[in-house]
This record gives structure tokens, C-alpha cells and sequence, in this order.
């Protein structure tokens, strides 16, 4: 599977950088954030979480943990789902009105998220939009180590703990960017599983389907050695292309989808199925953080965001938007059909990580065999029927292509270009899938 | 495979903690070490090499590129191979004469190792001795980050670049020992898989059983779970034992050197299998710097220094030891068929991957599968036939025994228990093979 990078090749990129935080993985690990902490010299910390796991048992371990070790905290909890610029730039306010020497985050994708965010505008203080590519910002670069962090999931999805990448609501362009830079990477990862035992299984089936996506992306995303090799090795775009390292950790987080997506969903004491996800969810992480993403988080941004009248069952908050897990995977089953002609054996062998029924398939079949494989595991966990599931129809096809093609780089990393028509004709295929 | 960690379990420990340094792999990234260390903030730079490579195109590139960058250096090359406590001391020595603000480290495991001790030795002074445990030193501990260090290999086997390890031998008691700290964590690892070109058949042969047996050592060693918790997590030891991130890299390690080896070794014109070693060596240390290794390093250390009057062919200097890789995989064999009854399943998955033959194989055959693998190999390579190829006699098995049964946490990493008198049958077993 790894060949594709080996053979002599006179053009492109020739190099591929890869980072990742220090991980801590296992039952009970929350309860040693105090003693991590005091590792990285903190001594007063800000800790970040939402109104939801402020009250709960999470932080209660998380701040008995610190306050056992003589760390003193403030919580910052205004975060809601799918953060905004607004919501960024007052956490930035709140880390610089003290004297903070250290970041802990506990939470979702959202949590971790602002809190990245939050810490390069504290540091380096301008408004969170400036630190965008134009033209949605100015491309503000961050010139230097930001405040020690510790990243604490308590989903299995995001993997955002294991990436430098924090994706941020612009809330005058009503959609989401990404943004991201080394010195975003979290110093440390503690990934404590019993935070899932918890989580509805609309939760579960929504994130597992982020880190699944993540993860088959990932391993389908344009060879590193594809893309236009880079003059300043320090500002290697984290968007570098699929490597031998990203395939490493996205082939093992798609067995352990295909293997445990399902029971995870459906039983909520099956620790061991739960216990994979999470993991799983950490390595997809450490593999798109080291290669980028592609179409179907690209086309998510617009389905995520143009939706106005939906409130997901399962999820406690009412919220204006679709679930991002959900908002990938309702497209990725057209994405893959539309992707796959340009390297079927790559979706193929995808697929067959997915535990995929190949019998009889060809070449020529690599994306009916993924988007069968994907609609089986929406279909076995009750996720939204496509586009249509969610409330689109036809009629959007449009403002849905429109908002996304904005999303230049992860569109790049695809293995086939597209342009505004073939996005309207993924769109238009993700409307209803059984 | 993974299977073993996620059951639930009752004793032992349940969390396991990871690091590897931020990663650049491809032909060519020698030449980016100026602009890496730029970016780490170096300005006067000790560079450690060997008298060899010295004179030779890495080194050019290294500095070329450290001048390009406005980046002053010395050079520091008085490393042999295995290096003794003696060096590393002068090498301290040299760290502290001037005022330096980073490390470049060019070269194979010894040189990566000296420049890791001395770091420690010159940050917080103490004879390098001081830092092995007890009784070989006083334990001391290692209180805090060490200059920034870029790590360069130009070998594909000791994957020192990715590790927190320095193995260095105490030239009084005449063996290596290991030790190990989060804070000796190379910075970054530049891998450019150029430098192996000019390796002999034998250096690549011996390097890469080095890496063959890293992998296949974490593969199969003890179970994270079955050691006992801990206390102090900041404390973790690096010998955790296996985990289902170890297994990951080891696993693909053991597939390159599986597919790979004899072609890399036999000819050096075959780019792709010498760039692959160079990543499977990589991954191999990424894999037992987070594992640990087991027998075939414990019992190496007194093959390597218990032989005094062989020259190992294809080595340019005369070394009175047996040169690392071999001292690994001449006891290899005789060890695996003694550590296979404890974990059969697992002996079998490590052949499968290194593509051993197991037609009509079962379980009770796990020990002769992989050894019969290895012994083929072996013989591709043209490796010494066990430890009589190297000058060993029955008659060496007693001493041979005592001098590796001192090596207690990796003997202790073992799938399965073993005494003194264990020992001595494993090297018995082990003088010849075929
Ligand atoms: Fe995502
Ligand atoms: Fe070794």
C-alpha cells in the first residue's frame, strides 16, 4: 500500500513532515492531569470545557486532579457547538485578563478547538479572523510557542487533541474554516475512554462517523508526492497529502470503524467496542493532522450551516446546525463514487479495511463498494438518509456547491479535481441514498 | 491484535503513554536542517558526528545548510562505535566549553546516543554514570528539558532519532546499559534515506536486523497490562510494554523487513528497499522507544562485548566488538523459540508479517515458524551462523549469561519469565543454527 510514495519520482514533493502530541490512552487517565500539568510547570491554569461537562464528573476529576497537585484554575465554559470568531475572541479576552501559565481542554472538538484558537489570539493579539487565508482573512502568520496545553476528548471523533488544526465558525460567512499551524499542537493528549460511556448513541454514531471519515480521507487523500514540493520546510502545509505515516494510522482507524462503529453505537456498556472508537478517534486524528482531509469535509461546511430548522435528536443543546460527524457522512458515500475513478485500488483497499463485501467487484466498481460499505454503517446506526435526512433538496444543490468551493486546499487533496458543477453533482447524488 | 488491551482487566496497568519527536522523512531533508534549526531558535550549534563521516557529503550538506541559515557550529566526532561513559563524559566536556544553543546529531545509534548523554551531563553535571540506575549508577534523576536537538541518522536500523534512549556502555563493567527519560526526546528526526546509499552489504545487513529485532521484540513483549500501575504518571517508564500504538509501527516494520531486507542488503542500487528500511527503522524506534525492547537486546549486550579479537567485515574501522545488529539477531532465533509458548497467536502474527512460510503450522510450531523465518533471512544476509559464527563456544554460554542477566527491565519485558539458567540455554541454543 505504501509503494505509491517509494518509486523514484521526478517532480513534486519529495518529503513529507509529520507531528503529534505526547499520548496518554486509557481508563482513569483524567485523574492524572494535576501531575501532568505540573510536569509542564503550570501553576495557573485556564480550563476550558462548555456548560454541559462543566457541572459533570469529568471536571470534577479533572479539578480534584489539580487542586491535589496546588494548581490553581479558572474555567472558561461559553462554548457552544459549531464556535464562532465571536465566541473565540472572548476566550482570547478571558486568557489574557489572567495570568495563566497553562491550557487544559475538556471536551469535544468544539472545546478543543476555541481553545487553540483562543490561545494564538491571547498570545499574539488580533481578532481570530486575521489568522485565516485570505480571502476570509488576512493570513496573519503566529510567530512562536504558544501557552502549554493539554487536550482532554470526551468524544470519539474530533481526534482533535492529536492535531495543530482548529476549525472555527466565521459567523459573518455563516460557515466554517480551518486554520492551523504547528504551534497549535497540544502538548499533550490524555485520552480517558470512560468519557464515552456516557454519550447517546446518536452521539456516538455521529462522531464515530467524524473519525471514519477522518480516516478513510486520509488514506484516499492525493499522494504527498503529488503535491508541488515546498521551499520553506517550516511552513510545510500541515495539507500535505496522504504519506507513509498518515496511511499507517488511518488504515488502522478504519478497522477499527468497520469493526466497532456499530456495536459501539448500540450498546453503550460495550467498553470495548467504546474503548476502540475513542482510540480510533485519536489515530485519525494523528493521520489527517499529518495529511489533510478532503472532499466530504469540504462539502460538510455548507450542509452543516445552511440548515437552519433541525434540532438532532440525541444531542442536549437545541442547535441551529447539523452534527459535523453527520454533516460529512451524509455526502460521503456520492464523494467516494465521484473520487474513486482516480485511484480505485486505494478505495478498494479502504474498503476492505472497512470489513466491505467485495465479492465479484473490479476496479471499475472501488466506489460502489465504498459508498455501499458507508451507507450499511449509516443505515446499521440510524444516521440521516443523505441530504434529503437533513431537510435539503434538489433546490440547494446550488448555495450548497457555492459555499463549499471556498474550501481550496482540502478540495486540492482529493484524488480527482473538481470544479462548481461536479460539486453540485455530488450534492445532488448525496440527496437520498435508500 | 489489538485485542488483548481492550478487554476489560482487573489488575495491572490501564493506560500507556507515547512520544515521538516531530518527524521529517524523504530524500533531500539533510539539506533543510539549517531552516529546521533556525526555526527551533539555534544560533551556535554543536554538531556531533563521527571521524568518518566527518569528511564526507552528509556532513557538507549539514553545514552548507547551517551556513546558508546564518548558524554557527563545531564539530564534535571523537565518537567510536560503541561508545563508553568515557566519551560521552568528554563529549559533556565539549557542550559545556562553549556556549552553544542546540544539537545536530549525524550519524548512526552511537552517535545519536553520545550527543543525547552528553546533553543531560552537560545540562545538569554529573559523570553520565551517575544517570544509569542502580547498582550500575545512582539513579539520578534527569530535572528538566535539555537543549534543542535535531537528529540525523544515516543508518536504517537503531531508530535512535525517534527514541528517548541512549544505550551506552560502562567501560569498567565492560557492557551496555540503557538509559532513558522524556527530556532526551530528540526535538525533531530528519531521516534522509540518501545517506544509505553508500552503506556496505554488511553495515545494511547489520543495522537492519537491528531493526528487524526492535520490532519483533515489541511485537511480542509483555503486554502494557501486565505490568504493574503507576504511581507517579510523569514517571512512566519507557519499557511499558507493548501497546496497541507499539504494535501499530511494529507491525509495519516487520512487514518492510520482511519484504525488504535481503533486497536492501544485496543490492544497493534497489532505492525503494533501502528507503524503506530507513522508514521501517524509523518506525521500529517509534515503536520500541514507546514498548521496549526484550531478550535479543538484553542477551546482546554480552555477545557485543564478551568477543574481543573479531574485525567484522564491511565495518571501515577495526572494532573489538560484534557489531550491534549481529549481537541482536545471533541469539534472535534461540530466543523466540524459547518465548513463543507464552504467547503463541502473537509469535505467529509477528511471522506472518516478516511473510514466514506456515504451511501446516499450528500454534505448538509459533517458536520454530519465526525462528526458521529469521534463520532465512539470516542466511540472505549472509549473517554469522549463530554465536559460533562470531567465536563463541559452549564453553562462553556461563559467562555470556551473567553478564546479560543484569539487564532486569528488559528481561522482565519478556513474554515469558526466565533465570540464569534459562539464559544459559538460550545461548546454547544459539551457537550454531544451521
Ligand atoms: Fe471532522
Ligand atoms: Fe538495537
Amino acid at each position: 500500500m505504501a509503494c505509491q510514495y517509494f518509486a523514484p519520482c521526478d517532480h513534486g514533493a519529495d518529503s513529507f513532515t509529520i507531528a503529534i502530541p505526547k499520548v496518554t490512552f486509557g481508563r482513569g487517565t483524567l485523574a492524572e492531569v494535576g501531575e501532568r500539568a505540573q510536569s509542564l510547570k503550570m501553576s495557573s491554569v485556564a480550563l476550558f470545557t462548555d456548560n454541559f461537562l462543566k457541572e459533570g464528573p469529568y471536571i470534577e476529576t479533572v479539578t480534584n486532579s489539580l487542586k491535589k497537585a496546588g494548581i490553581d484554575y479558572q474555567v472558561f465554559s461559553d462554548i457552544l457547538i459549531e464556535p464562532d470568531d465571536v465566541c473565540v475572541d472572548d476566550a482570547a479576552k478571558f486568557l489574557t485578563s489572567h495570568d495563566f501559565d497553562g491550557v487544559i481542554s475538556v471536551g469535544g472538538g468544539s472545546v478543543i478547538d476555541v481553545a487553540k484558537a483562543a490561545m494564538v489570539c491571547a498570545k499574539f493579539p488580533a481578532p481570530v479572523r486575521d489568522y485565516f487565508a485570505p480571502p476570509v482573512g488576512e493570513g496573519k502568520p503566529i510567530p512562536g510557542p504558544l501557552l502549554p496545553h493539554i487536550a482532554c476528548p470526551t468524544t470519539a471523533g474530533t481526534g482533535s487533541e492529536c492535531t495543530s488544526i482548529s476549525v472555527i465558525r466565521i459567523r459573518e460567512l455563516n460557515t466554517k474554516f480551518v486554520f492551523a499551524s504547528p504551534y497549535m499542537l497540544p502538548d499533550q493528549a490524555v485520552i480517558d475512554p470512560t468519557c464515552c460511556e456516557s454519550l447517546t448513541p446518536k452521539a456516538v454514531a455521529s462522531t464515530g462517523f467524524d473519525l471514519l471519515s477522518h480516516a478513510l480521507e486520509c488514506y484516499t487523500a492525493r499522494a504527498y508526492t503529488q503535491w508541488d514540493k515546498v521551499k520553506n520546510p517550516n511552513a510545510r502545509p500541515l495539507t500535505q497529502g496522504a504519506n507513509p505515516w498518515s496511511d499507517l494510522a488511518a488504515t488502522q482507524a478504519l478497522k477499527i470503524a468497520g469493526e466497532y462503529l456499530i456495536r459501539g453505537v448500540t450498546d453503550a456498556s460495550d467498553h470495548e467496542a467504546r474503548d476502540q472508537l475513542m482510540w480510533g478517534s485519536a489515530l485519525a486524528g494523528m493521520a489527517f493532522g499529518n495529511s489533510g482531509t478532503h472532499l466530504p469535509h469540504a462539502l460538510s461546511y455548507g450542509v452543516t450551516h445552511l440548515m437552519h430548522d433541525i434540532t438532532t435528536e440525541g444531542y442536549d443543546v437545541k442547535s441551529p446546525f447539523v452534527p459535523h460527524g453527520i454533516s460529512v457522512v451524509v455526502t460521503a458515500p456520492a464523494t467516494f463514487r465521484y473520487t474513486a475513478e482516480a485511484t480505485p485500488e486505494r478505495h478498494l483497499e479502504a474498503a476492505t479495511f472497512l470489513q466491505a463485501d467485495q465479492r465479484g467487484a473490479s476496479t471499475a466498481d472501488a466506489g460502489e463498494v465504498v459508498a455501499n460499505r458507508i451507507i450499511e454503517l449509516m443505515r446499521g446506526t440510524n444516521i440521516p438518509n443523505g441530504l434529503s435526512g437533513v431537510g435539503f433538496t434538489e433546490n440547494d444543490v446550488t448555495r450548497l456547491a457555492e459555499s463549499s468551493i471556498r474550501q481550496g486546499r482540502a478540495i486540492a487533496n482529493a484524488p480527482r479535481e473538481s470544479n462548481l458543477v461536479d460539486l453540485e453533482n455530488i450534492y445532488r447524488d448525496a440527496i437520498s441514498y435508500w
